[in-house]
């Protein structure tokens, strides 16, 4: 996968990997990493789908492997007429972009994106799935660019020498973060929660912080106030899967009640991405409900008895009261003046995440 | 062992049991427990404190293992001299009291009231080890009847056919709870977070929960905020470690940040247990770290890779703005009047739990 502008080892290493090419779309499996480095090939668009609803990949990946999924999908049906294309392509992006409820509206962009690449690709000629592949790539290199600026200004706010605590993966951000650091020579410690149940706190976050060289602690899903009382926590930091522009953030479940729990000992919360044009408020998010079953294992063993119910609600929403500053890709924001941000754009058209 | 006045299975069953009989001390192991059901057997007063040292027994059950302890170390010198049973027996408390740095108050107090347990037998000619172990029954009875008159009080703040989240195990109280409702004819939903790392949540409270007929569902200890936003919880009640006469609550890890969750979104908090004549404030509790490395596996899998630190601190302190009522066996206090219970006693001797 060309990568330009990136360092491709780094990339590899810490992004939710997914690529098209040779009629096929390979995604790092990020439920048995960093245990095991295994990829989920897909030589059908519907197994990309497949590969989001069963997540294999999380956080920004099933983003990408929607854009791939689309090239694989102009890639299958390149034999056939143009009228034929459309509307496979259009089936594609149906099927990609309700593979998973939560990502839906940005699924759907990323897909009407791609839809749009195609159409240059047939008035002019030329090879439509390669067409979409370079528009993924494209974007996905702009999106990194953005996701540098967001490290700069966050990393700003970190002193050195200080504490921050995360909350579940934050994807590019969190490896654009230290990056960032060792370049300005600062150094901090950081606390991952755990992330139940998936584990993607001690899994994904700790081992990119300490590959990275930071002293990294991986606490239980409990002990977050804890230890923001005690470890003497600068800052508060997640990604998210939706900023609306409300100012409510829509992250994974527990980022509301560490929030809380920072309003409270009034330590700041900073959230990186970029507000979402497409979600004007909270009301306007699905949460999604996973099995119930899941929260009743842990690394796949039973721990409650039969009869005990589940919950999992994926994702909470946390209201913009209790957000000190969302670090956007143009500068860093009062989670109540979003619409400023939607001012300085130009289109307003949803393009950050690919 | 002897339980006059209590349903002999029903404690078997929910209590942290430990007992003292022919030579010998057994202890249920809560570590596997409900998967499989296994005792800890002690013939040495010294494997009673290196079994609470090793979590076999949580809880109230330290209480009673201690008090069985003494009636173990009783039986191994019963032989010697009145002079080296009383210096054995001193060591033996001495060793039991600190088994693990949280309890040791309470511990002391348990030990020190065996302790005269055995003076009056010393002075009476009567048979020791017996006395002990009959004086620990005595206590423990005392504490059923003081527990099921906060099960009582705590029950009565509950609406019929709403909904509870509880914290961690909570011993005793939660079956009183739950058989207290079932006399009055209440039921309700009760949420139970998992309690990381060792699930007592998910094995223990939803166990007691379910096989005593209630609606129960466990979720990850991310999930307290959305559950008690968006699941029309009525009220959130733990147990406690150590209730403060300052009113602060010394319990599992979580529990304050339930607590200012609870706060934030306006649900009562509820604690229950005896307030600790002994224990002033928080400043005076040591809170107990524990093998960080626990923290970095889940039913024995590992999660995080090698590298990244652990960080294990077993129990928070909840100050005494986020705690509504301090349910006790004196009635229901406002957590800033704890001196009020004091006055109503008489000795202030510690002596609830046995």
């Amino acid at each position: 996968m060309e990568r330009a502008d990136r360092d491709l080892a780094f990339m590899l290493q810490y992004e939710n990997i997914a690529w098209f090419a040779d009629g096929s779309v390979k995604i790092l499996d990020r439920r048995c990493y960093p245990r095991k480095i295994e990829f989920v090939t897909c030589t059908h668009y519907t197994e990309v789908a497949k590969a989001v609803t069963d997540m294999v990949t999380q956080s920004a990946g099933p983003y990408t492997a929607a854009a791939m999924g689309m090239a694989l999908a102009a890639y299958e049906c390149r034999n056939e007429s143009e009228a034929k294309q459309r509307l496979f392509l259009q089936q594609a992006a149906d099927c990609i972009t309700n593979a998973r409820p939560t990502t839906a509206k940005r699924m759907g962009q990323i897909c009407k994106t791609m839809l749009s690449a195609a159409e240059a690709a047939w008035d002019s000629g030329s090879n439509v799935s390669e067409a979409i592949r370079s528009r993924a790539i494209e974007a996905n290199n702009a999106r990194y660019r953005k996701i540098e600026t967001m490290a700069h200004d966050l990393v700003e706010r970190i002193p050195d020498g200080g504490t921050i605590m995360t909350q579940c993966f934050a994807e590019t951000i969190v490896g654009m973060m230290l990056k960032e650091a060792k370049r300005t020579g600062k150094t901090f410690r950081i606390f991952c929660p755990e992330t139940r149940p998936y584990f993607q706190g001690a899994r994904l976050t700790a081992t990119v912080c300490y590959e990275m060289g930071f002293d990294v602690t991986v606490i239980t899903d409990n002990m977050p106030a804890f230890v923001l009382k005690n470890e003497h926590v600068d800052l508060f930091t997640s990604a998210a899967d939706a900023i609306c522009m409300d100012g409510s953030v829509i992250n994974k479940v527990g980022t509301f009640q560490i929030a809380i729990v920072c309003n409270y000992l009034g330590i700041p919360y900073y959230v990186t991405g970029a507000p979402d044009l497409v979600h004007p408020s909270a009301n306007d998010v699905k949460i999604e409900f996973r099995n119930p079953e899941f929260v009743l294992q842990a690394m796949g063993v039973r721990t409650a008895r039969d009869g005990v119910k589940g919950y999992y609600p994926a994702f909470d929403v946390t209201p913009p009261e209790l957000v000190t500053g969302v670090v956007t890709d143009r500068g860093v924001f009062d989670p109540h003046e979003l619409n400023r941000y939607a001012a300085l754009g130009g289109s307003g058209e949803y393009e950050v995440v690919v």
